[in-house]
């Protein structure tokens, strides 16, 4: 699945720092040197605010929820604006519904984007996907944002609004609110005289009525032939980590982190196999915290692979008493983001000299209850543990991959033939379809993403979903893009393959030889330990380059283990380390005529070489999805003999290690076929 | 030239972040997680010091300057170490003799590093291309911190000796450190209950006896036809940016700002056509800071290209008058960086509100007489427009490359012949013989660098310069790396190339033809704009690391026009554009054994590809140095045929080009051989 450049994407969009672009250098660079502001946007720019402009039948109609909003300026700190993230407490990249604050103020249902409110006018800022969309959902009470198009930022907004009132404030759910934006956004404020104030959750108290409930799906244990490690073990790692940084807790409040330690997964969140939780983890007490605690500690496990209950899992009874002897127990308390912070606040308060561990981009909310001169702020050994994937992990990560690409094998095979026998499949039906296919595999549990299953021009829209407006027939005249993932008991999978069953042009079959080319280019790449994503991404842009051609989006996200689908790769420096799993994604998208997009997950493992540098070990990926690529659509002329030898031994390993898994199907000889040598 | 890897070099070293490292992001992090200090290196370290070592004859002994500045602890604020920088007080690369502080109390003359003087130590801090250096010179006296390889940072080693002293205080010269590594280390430290004290320099109080004079050269004007702009024409620009940036005042003070600002060029540093100096520029003032104003004003001048006098050039009087009517005139001051920071403490003492300009590496001296909220501190268009040449800059530096490729050709065709008849030639004795032949040049000013001219396994260290000890004869055994530049009136080059004149062996040639591809794969990037060096660095590496090889420089560094060899690439964020100048530099060194460099300047372009991305333009190298390669040690089988056609492309340019210039003479065959096709 294809992500937002710029490494980890939780809770950085507030800053604008992380939109889909190609040079979000220059973009930094020249927002550095002008300062002065362009004429702001304003509703009269969208063409469907204009006199005469008809409103699509769908759009919310946000006037009232404004006027309610606005109502609680006064009392809450009488603010002169309120700004509306996207995230949840937990600065999640997918949030519940509960949590959609921001699509309740403005209507707007993309997955980034946040809103602001003055008392006369509001404002959206979205990035790039989301520009129609954003368009045809925000009523006329909106001021459209396009970042990286033009519109200001937002604190820069924020100032041409509010520079004239003395002592404006702008307020927040300080729990919504990464500390690093809170930092970066209250100093240029403050700069101007304007103060950044926390306030209760605004949104929380006007969205009562239709509001759906607080997220609340069972929780089960991880077995430990998934997890390949027992939640104590972690701990003790974890432990061991704090005491060589001399802290005293360490506060784990990003879901996957919380669901990776305990060896816990749920499906609070579409997607994603988390549960609504934070955790303080002492030498001597572990607390977690979650929605229903009472009631999800003692009810039987609805995972089919799960066998015992919560409370045995964990090892403890409510009261924080251990169940077994001698073992470790964790505390389960009930879930509220205040009862957290208050608990944070009791750690400094009893004693003034011990330092709490808090990641980067944990919320200001979390934050502020830690005295600045406790607060080690930085990616803790869980992220860099969970992204280094364990034996078992990696193995699970391989089985399910493999399950995965005999599954895509076997539907395109019967997709495929579908079409050419001019059956009628739409990007809809072919997704629906897949799901069903992925569904009955061993081990799964559902979809890691919805699948952008993309024919012809759609599939330029590098983060289309179908819908019924835009949904497409499947055809043998069009690409056909098709980026899907299952989550299963053993590994997350992510894969994007693009098709024609027709008679691709020239032109058609060039620019995917050299996404092609780009991805192989990647893939082969041997390369000394130290080096991040970014330093070796070039390589996969190349081919098109070579030709003038570009594509707007990263080259790799990690994945986890029966965890996000798009996990930060650590530590924070993103410095790739054996046994991360990686995706190798190029694309290549002509708008309004087809899209073209590549992703192989891949592992980063330890490489041989020729010659042995003194100190240097060498790293460079190996293929972990095994899904052919399309015949039809490869020029092999265009290919080095390096390239061709990689894809010859691909296509052999794909043929070698899926042959068997589809074997006597319909999909075997599709992959036989596919896997011939070039 | 080879340089230090990381960007803007200049200023940074005292922060350890911009050493020759492979994996510098990986070392920051290594430094963010781990916060404990490693037991603490001691003199009982160094081999030379143990008991029954001999000392080389020629170290500088110390002892009694310790003492003296020790004793001027007490009455200069009571510090209990005092910090001595490598650098002057305009941040320079190369300082004047005048300001060898550093090697002065230290004894160790390497370009880089940085000594720390407490009331019963002494540390030296410098990087792995001085270690061995570092331990000869160094006495005793000295702890020596090896960056890179296990020493801890200034700041963590002045925490673990002085924490425990309540109240203590570490001073420095203010105007020798940066204002951005000022506020790290002072950040740092305050941390710990340690302050950072500005002082007098407390060297300069105890180095008198033996100094050497500051520099004082004569100032020429650099004529129209070459700097291709009128100074008056780039205070226009330049003010144009200021009413942008609405700022009132710019304070220059890196040396190539100002010999570029104004088109004067002296020699007060070695290699360096730069006098010591700093300019403010207002909208209705400017005024420029130099020394011995009055005498060099009305001196006649010595360049012989160069016609007016100083206040003509200058047009002005020393009262700051203007003598021609109704132009632009500069006012001339005596150099003192304190009557400067005089001077600009009073921009903001008379209105409170005007904004003063600084560069981000400028001195704490300087920054600290600007109040916080006045200071606008980031890159002027003074380093964008000195690095993107204009129309006759970048004539000037294809001029002056084109007649310097011919020289080196001519010199090279006569020391091949030479070594090839066993005739008698060192390290050294080429290094004088090619500064003859640079110097005879048309309108040369000397080396813009002193030569690395090394045999066999001297070119395996990175920065070595031939001296009596190591001066090794060049044979038709071994490898000859020789890499060196001039500074012409027109342009600066700089040109590494390596040579073997017998029969190399196997490895050698794979080696060599290695960092071709890697030179050449960079050279044929096509890249769209708004990427940095480090963005591409990869493909310069990559045909190395496909054997597990690798080398510990960067790859390109700026150059300037008859400026610095090591020119910043500006804006800040080093997003190349059109008509930079580049070196395309991979190398590969075995320790012991040889060492290879390829070093070409190339400039950066606009490029017309095949096909055009909607708003997206391209850029790419195009070589601007043209000297042959060794054939000798290519093996052509290797190649791509692409590389191949890049590699005939630029011989035949090389042929086109500088072949009219040696015309006549044996370095005319020389060349003709060496640019057969493949």
């Amino acid at each position: 699945m294809c992500w937002v450049d710029g490494g980890v994407f939780i809770g950085v969009l507030l800053a604008l720092a992380c939109l889909v672009t190609a040079d979000p250098i220059q973009e930094e660079d020249r927002s550095r040197v002008r300062r002065d502001v362009k004429s702001s946007p304003s509703v009269a720019d969208r063409p469907g605010c204009r006199p005469g402009a008809v409103a699509p039948p769908n759009r919310v109609i946000t006037t009232s929820r404004l006027a309610a909003l606005r109502a609680l300026f006064p009392a809450n700190g009488g603010i002169h604006a309120y700004i509306v993230p996207s995230e949840d407490a937990h600065q999640s990249e997918y949030v519940t519904e509960y949590d959609k604050r921001r699509q309740y103020i403005s209507g707007f249902s993309g997955s980034a984007g946040f809103a602001v409110v003055l008392l006369d006018k509001a404002a959206l800022w979205t990035d790039g996907r989301y520009f129609l969309q954003g368009e045809a959902q925000l009523d006329c009470n909106w001021i459209f944002m396009k970042a990286g198009a033009g519109a200001p930022k937002m604190t820069t907004w924020l100032i041409s609004e509010l520079k004239d009132i003395p002592g404006a404030k702008v307020g927040v759910n300080p729990f919504l609110m990464s500390s690093r934006a809170w930092t970066r956004n209250s100093y240029k404020l403050s700069n101007e005289g304007i103060t950044l104030v926390g306030t209760r959750d605004l949104i929380d108290v006007i969205w009562t009525a239709g509001r759906p409930a607080p997220a609340d799906t069972p929780i089960n244990a991880l077995e430990l032939k998934f997890s390949g490690k027992r939640w104590q073990d972690k701990m003790v790692d974890l432990r061991r980590e704090m005491t060589e940084h001399n802290v005293a807790a360490v506060v784990v409040t990003s879901l996957d982190e919380t669901a990776w330690l305990f060896n816990l997964r749920a499906s609070d969140i579409p997607y994603n196999p988390f549960f609504i939780s934070y955790a303080i983890v002492e030498h001597a007490r572990i607390r977690l915290y979650i929605v229903s605690a009472d009631s999800k500690l003692s009810r039987s496990p609805t995972d089919r692979e799960t066998t015992n209950r919560l409370y045995e899992h964990l090892n403890t009874r409510t009261n924080g008493t251990c169940v077994g002897v001698g073992g470790l127990c964790v505390q389960v308390i009930e879930y509220d983001p205040e009862t957290v912070k208050t608990d944070i606040k009791a750690l400094t308060d009893a004693r003034s000299d011990v330092n709490v561990w808090v990641t980067p981009y944990c919320s200001q909310g979390i934050v502020s209850a830690i005295p600045k001169t406790n607060a080690v702020q930085r990616f803790s050994s869980i992220s860099v543990a969970k992204a280094m994937k364990n034996k078992v992990e990696t193995q699970g990560m391989f089985n399910a991959h493999n399950r995965d690409s005999a599954v895509l094998i076997k539907f395109m095979a019967f997709l495929e033939r579908e079409v050419k026998e001019e059956k009628h499949w739409t990007e809809m039906s072919a997704a629906d379809k897949l799901k069903e296919y992925r569904e009955a595999e061993q081990y799964n549990r559902g979809l890691s993403f919805e699948s952008i299953s993309a024919s012809g021009s759609n599939g330029a829209i590098i983060h289309y979903s179908p819908e019924a407006t835009t949904n497409k027939a499947i055809s043998t005249r069009d690409m056909y893009l098709l980026d899907s993932g299952g989550q299963y008991l053993d590994g997350t999978t992510d894969v994007t393959r693009t098709f024609h069953f027709g008679n691709p042009t020239d032109y058609e079959k060039e620019c995917y030889t050299r996404v092609l080319m780009g991805s192989i280019d990647l893939a082969q790449l041997v390369w000394p330990k130290g080096l991040t994503r970014k330093d070796i991404d070039v390589l996969a842009r190349r081919p098109l380059w070579d030709v003038g051609l570009i594509y707007r989006h990263g080259t790799s996200h990690g994945v986890g283990a029966y965890l996000s689908v798009h996990e930060a790769i650590a530590p924070s420096s993103g410095v790739l380390a054996e046994n991360m799993f990686l995706s190798d994604e190029p694309g290549f998208y002509e708008d309004g005529k087809f899209g073209i997009r590549l992703e192989t997950i891949v592992m980063v493992e330890n490489k041989t070489t020729k010659y042995s540098f003194p100190s240097t070990r060498f790293l460079g990926y190996k293929p972990v999805q095994l899904v052919p690529f399309e015949r039809n659509l490869i020029n092999p002329s265009m290919l080095s003999k390096d390239q061709t030898d990689w894809l010859n031994r691909y296509h052999a390993e794909v043929e070698r290690t899926v042959g068997p898994l589809v074997a006597g199907s319909a999909g075997y000889e599709w992959l036989k076929h596919r896997t011939k040598p070039f």
